[in-house]
């Protein structure tokens, strides 16, 4: 059989793909700074030529305004089989502070059951599982057809890859992007993270007096605009940290019962672990939602900056003239944030005295994502991790954005299916990062059923 | 007899001594740079060599740590007579903007009835227009034994006159404290001052995580401190505008039916007054009260400051480890500073959640400050008041603080009687300051008048 043929293939070629792996991680593909452009270069291409290596076509270093993009495919053996878009990025964090590694970062060191350098998770293990298992599975005939899109500008961003998609549509149709950019809640929890939040994010200013005033010569007549500021944010969630903006929660689309009971399933005590992460006194939060669901499905609105009078050491007694905060939503669908941010202007309407002016910005912003869990592609990954793993994947909502997820959706119309290979403990953006790597090449076998599976599902 | 004899000598004197404020107004005696400390010593010199001229004794330039205090006595003619300490300063504001001067600050010029120069209301008007009243009401034998206490500070803060008041108690013990550096509401409109708010500041710091959080990754398990620091704000305040800290209004002395009276016949429209001073768009404020009562007779709570997270232009999704508010209660008799600290800690410990922590600095703080409008000194300026312009004197609260008030209370159990003849036009701390020099003709009148009367009354 073909499935067979290509687990053997990994089992049998376990050690150059380590090697290879060693190889793509000793190059310090940093997309902060510009010394490291050559070896941005250097990183692509290294990405280019083993997409060559493997079999694929149409292979091309794409330049941007930023760093290059790289693509490559490769084809069913099948006239009639759907195409998977796999998603990656070649830059890396930098390593800084480098006191603190204990082997350099760029020189990979096998300890144990892992592999230490920077990238080894986020994300050139990732990259290299899934060009492996393609050149495993392609060994007998590939069951779908596959496209690589991997870009070198994740770490700052992403801010060529919009337009590189939109320019190149027809290249990278396809009808899933898988994107191996999340993680695992465990050695022995695989898991698909199948939603993220999107962003709303405002500036409000409120204005009183037309300058500081003298709190003592004007205190009692007029409303100062610190306290009006601090007023309206008040009323942004009531009692039970709800968010008050009109129709905030009209679209939300709920939990289903499935989702609640996978979500309280995960491996942890989430009350435990966001304590120890916070260091807050106490969780805060809508009551009738778990610390996961509040953070994964619940939309929410924080505030990031605030800002009036004097802020100095000491005492000024001043009426400060303005006041200003900085305030986000997360999203969830179906909220869009071009809709939040009309709830939020209704809200100031509504809510702002006529003592003081308001204006409100609106800055960034980005829709939230989700993926159907019924789709065959969802389902085709879990049936391969639960074949691999001999345990149902978990499933995952997180509470941050990938804009790139976004990006595929407003774009091109395609859902992601988000896994990946890494570990909590991996150190991702820290000293010392690491991958795991019994988990990697299990990763590596979980991907190859999973192009069995979809080509066969579909 | 002498009262007449002591106008007649104002009469007759009248071009020497708008000569020698022209004089005293040339001295460049700006107290906040250290380039003018020699004009500051030849100021204080220049108060004690007209100390001398008038007849007083133990005439004194006391150094201080900062600049000198002048002091100089002169003895009734009576041996029962009661004693005016009167309180003056000779520094004055820096002139910058310098170009926006019609005529040099420092080159006093007369133009119609009014003469230009920096300090010539604020105070060495005043501070002239007591010594010559003096000088006058000695010449028949002084009804009353006057004191001098005239400091060089006033401008930035006084920092050295409390403990020199606090070492000289017996040499400045006296009846009472006249302190012309209040002002007319008008040239027909006689005020007397007879109350100052005091002052009770706070910094207040909510801490929420340890460390700043990625509001994706953390929003909707933890308690925003800057959402939780608006929160306490805004329950700091009813709907009404009346300030909700325990116990906050318990010792406030009600405005009685005649301050009501006098504070609505002052010759201006407050709404208006307030409306153009400020630029809100509406006044705010205890709606039972007018403008004038809520500045000058309620207590209030003002926001100086606030501070949490990211206030740079743009967007950063942080959720901030602290947020910080600078705290002010402007405060009435008979509230005290340290009741109001304690009041404020029983508001947050009944309102702060267990899911932030927070912490209350007291920072300055200082008494408020009445005198009794039925004492003789009271009675006496107003008499005094009524002979000069024929009118009986406006009664005004003042909202601000002026901490000499407060020493002399504290330090000297002294009530102070605040007047004064600069009027609202007088450009105070900015360019063109001047003095309507009828205005300060018929304030040494009614300051002799004062002395008959209080001698005469006590």
């Amino acid at each position: 059989m073909s499935l067979s043929q290509a687990l053997d293939y990994l089992e049998q070629h376990r050690d150059r793909f380590l090697a290879e792996l060693e190889a793509f991680l000793r190059i310090p593909s940093v997309s902060t700074t510009p010394e490291h452009k050559e070896d941005i270069a250097r990183a692509a291409n290294w990405v280019a030529d083993n997409l060559r290596a493997i079999g694929a076509r149409n292979v091309g270093v794409h330049p941007t305004a930023g760093h290059p993009v790289v693509y490559g495919e490769l084809p069913a053996a099948q006239a009639d089989a759907p195409t998977v878009l796999i998603y990656g990025h070649y830059d890396v964090q930098p390593a800084e502070p480098l006191e603190l590694w204990e082997t350099p970062a760029f020189e990979p060191a096998v300890r144990g059951e892992r592999i230490y350098a920077r990238g080894a998770t986020d994300m050139k293990g990732q990259v290299m599982a899934s060009l492996k298992a393609v050149e495993a599975a392609a060994q007998a005939g590939l069951p779908v057809n596959v496209k690589f899109l991997v870009e070198g500008e994740e770490e700052i961003g992403s801010p060529s890859l919009a337009g590189f998609i939109a320019e190149h549509q027809d290249l990278l149709a396809a009808d899933v992007c898988l994107n191996p950019d999340a993680g695992m809640l465990g050695p022995d929890w695989p898991t698909i993270t199948y939603a993220l939040r999107g962003l709303a994010y405002f500036e409000l200013r409120v204005y009183g007096p037309a300058h500081d005033l003298h709190s003592g010569v004007y205190g009692g007549v007029v409303h100062n605009p610190a306290q009006a500021l601090a007023e309206l944010i008040a009323g942004m969630h009531d009692a039970h940290g709800r968010v008050t903006l009109p129709g905030f929660y009209d679209t939300v689309r709920p939990l289903t019962a499935e989702e609640r009971r996978a979500l309280a399933q995960l491996p942890f005590d989430p009350t435990a672990f966001y304590l120890e992460q916070t260091g807050v006194p106490q969780l805060w939060g809508e009551p009738e939602y778990t610390p996961l669901e509040r953070v994964g499905a619940r939309p929410t609105l924080e505030i990031n900056g605030l800002y009036s009078g004097f802020i100095e050491q000491g005492a000024k007694t001043v009426i400060p003239a303005y006041a200003m905060a900085k305030i986000s939503c997360r999203l969830v669908p179906d909220q869009h944030p071009d809709d939040v941010a009309e709830q939020m202007r209704a809200y100031l309407k509504a809510h702002a005295p006529a003592t003081i002016r308001w204006e409100l910005d609106v800055m960034a912003g980005g829709p939230p994502s989700i993926t159907d869990l019924h789709t065959p592609a969802v389902q085709a990954l879990a049936q391969a991790m639960e074949a691999t793993w001999h345990r149902q994947p978990l499933y995952r909502r997180e509470g941050g954005s990938i804009p790139v997820v976004a990006q595929m959706q407003e774009i091109l119309g395609l859902d992601s299916v988000l896994t990946g290979f890494g570990l909590p403990d991996g150190n991702l953006h820290a000293p010392n990062e690491n991958l795991h790597l019994p988990t990697w090449q299990k990763g590596m076998e979980a991907l190859v059923r999973f192009f069995y599976q979809f080509g066969q599902n579909t």
